[in-house]
């Protein structure tokens, strides 16, 4: 399969969709990506499994990197993807290979760009965090990840968004006494034990922060609950299972040192934490991105892969042409005017 | 298989836990049973399947029911019977094959009770309600069941046990709405909203009525509490199933209301409510089964089959000499003196 890079990215994008990529089925679509950058003399490409790194080397002072992914959710009969006024259907077209499609055409349309650029592309993101290709990459390669400034083009909707919130669980459990539940008064009732785990949730206020001058929303919220025993048993056990999404002025350790003080009276069991990510927008290289795109930059409240590069100590912001909210839907698609806008903005901000 | 009803009924329980009678499978001793109290020309017999009725028919005044289950849950490595040191041990030695033995050598030694006795026999009271050979008695004959006082031989370790409390379960149902739990405040938290049934469960202040001179003690207890989607959602539903346990002073419907009106701010669904037994113990024929036996009669605080006597406006009461601590355990036995005892108690109530 051959990517031909002198299609605008709408058509690209049509290209990038038709060629299935369902995570850990990357391998076309990575081996197409990779002849097409190979072709383009101004980039050194590096290839890791189904991830790939395109860079400029022009020693300018700053570099900035631009990341998408090139997995899909799986197909949910939307392939091969079609046109209907001026709007492209098909997997993957939100989420994100329109973002891709904007990175493979500025990668070839500039090869003198303003700033290095380091073009990302990698695989498995939308599995389990272990198999996720960034996470390889800046494992077995960071350098290659360095720069001063990370753009991750999932779907914002044309809007950026910086950095991201952290998030959290942790099971908090409540611990109580077995008995008959003909005679209760002889056990302690683990699950009228956890309305207290619950008073402290409804009482709980979360912080509002603003971090390098956009505004973070926090939450702290039970997403499960769980006791019992048998019907006429007083349960000995009840587990709430809390979900902290935390503001990137909080570390991960932060964030759970502050779960295991509001639940200090209780047994708390953290089972997964992923840190957020500064927006880094103070920085002028931030400041001359928001400027090229536009608008009103806004927090970015759920996690990304922008902690990733965060972890790396690299600033990162979220910006794309598709829609969150269509995201691995079965009628998922993307505005082709859209995609020529983001196109259009990111290669003013690259060039001017 | 036959029965020597010449035995005492320490010697004949161990007859009768030698004849394994699993629920379901009682033919074996149902049929063995019928044999022996056939002998008995003072007795009418009528069969239901593996419940038997033998009746004594002396156009006295008072007429009492003895009552029994022949059947036990499943053998645990525990038979045959052995005796060790004064102590049977075997699956049914103590639930209840003791009191059956009991009522058996009461049917074969006293042709002239001063009161009428009925005595029954029932199968499939160790497993699911409808199955029970007492409900299925009491729904084919009710006719066979009536008398002024009924004695379920259940293992109460020597004392009166007077009627029994009710129970039922009801599901409560906190309603909230999903979200993203990244923008949790676009939802609202089903199982935050269920700490407010909690509350209601924790303030609540159990009666302890006196009911025909016995004190009861109600409870009103959380066994299960379920809610959740997924580790990122705001859940839109959390159930707690609630048992309550409830004084013979309330019927099964004004039960259920009193749990409707408890918890009157959020839906409510009745999973299984099965009534209470008042203990009659006002009543000449109960004070004198209670002179007797002797001790304080204490209130039955769990369900038992004296429920389906007071579904049929008999007052019933559990006495019998197993010890219900030992019931279902591989080591189940009982004390032959406590045998004899009961033996010995219930004549002398029949006879003088």
């Amino acid at each position: 399969m051959d990517l031909d890079l002198s299609l605008a990215a709408p058509d690209l994008t049509a290209r990038l969709v038709d060629i299935e990529s369902v995570s850990g089925g990357e391998r076309p679509l990575a081996d197409a990506i990779e002849a097409a950058v190979r072709r383009l003399p101004h980039l050194s490409v590096h290839r890791d499994d189904n991830a790939l790194v395109a860079r400029t080397s022009l020693g300018r002072d700053q570099r900035v990197v631009l990341a998408g992914h090139i997995d899909t959710v799986p197909v949910a009969a939307n392939l091969p993807s079609h046109v209907e006024r001026d709007v492209l259907y098909g997997c993957g077209t939100s989420d994100m290979k329109s973002g891709v499609a904007v990175q493979l055409r500025l990668a070839a349309l500039i090869p003198q760009p303003n700033r290095d650029v380091t073009f990302v592309f990698y695989d498995s993101e939308e599995v389990e965090s272990e198999r996720n290709g960034l996470l390889r990459l800046s494992r077995n390669s960071p350098e290659l990840l360095a720069g001063g400034l990370a753009v991750l083009m999932e779907p914002t909707g044309g809007v950026v968004e910086g950095g991201c919130q952290g998030t959290l669980r942790a099971e908090v459990r409540a611990r109580g006494k077995r008995a008959h539940s003909g005679r209760s008064w002889l056990g302690v009732n683990a699950i009228h034990e956890a309305g207290r785990i619950l008073d402290v949730l409804r009482a709980y206020q979360a912080a509002e922060p603003s971090v390098d001058g956009l505004t973070y929303h926090e939450g702290l919220n039970a997403v499960y609950i769980r006791g019992g025993i048998a019907g006429n048993v007083i349960p000995d056990e009840c587990v709430i299972t809390v979900n902290f999404r935390f503001a990137p002025d909080r570390s991960a350790a932060q964030a759970q040192q502050h779960v295991r003080e509001v639940f200090a009276a209780w047994e708390v069991t953290f089972t997964d934490v992923v840190g957020g990510a500064r927006p880094g927008l103070t920085e002028p290289v931030a400041a001359s991105f928001v400027t090229a795109i536009g608008g009103t930059p806004r927090a970015k409240l759920g996690w990304t892969d922008v902690a990733r590069f965060a972890a790396l100590g690299i600033p990162a912001v979220n910006y794309g042409p598709g829609d969150p909210q269509l995201a691995h839907r079965a009628d998922e698609h993307v505005s082709l005017a859209a995609v020529a806008d983001c196109e259009a903005r990111m290669q003013a901000w690259l060039t001017t």
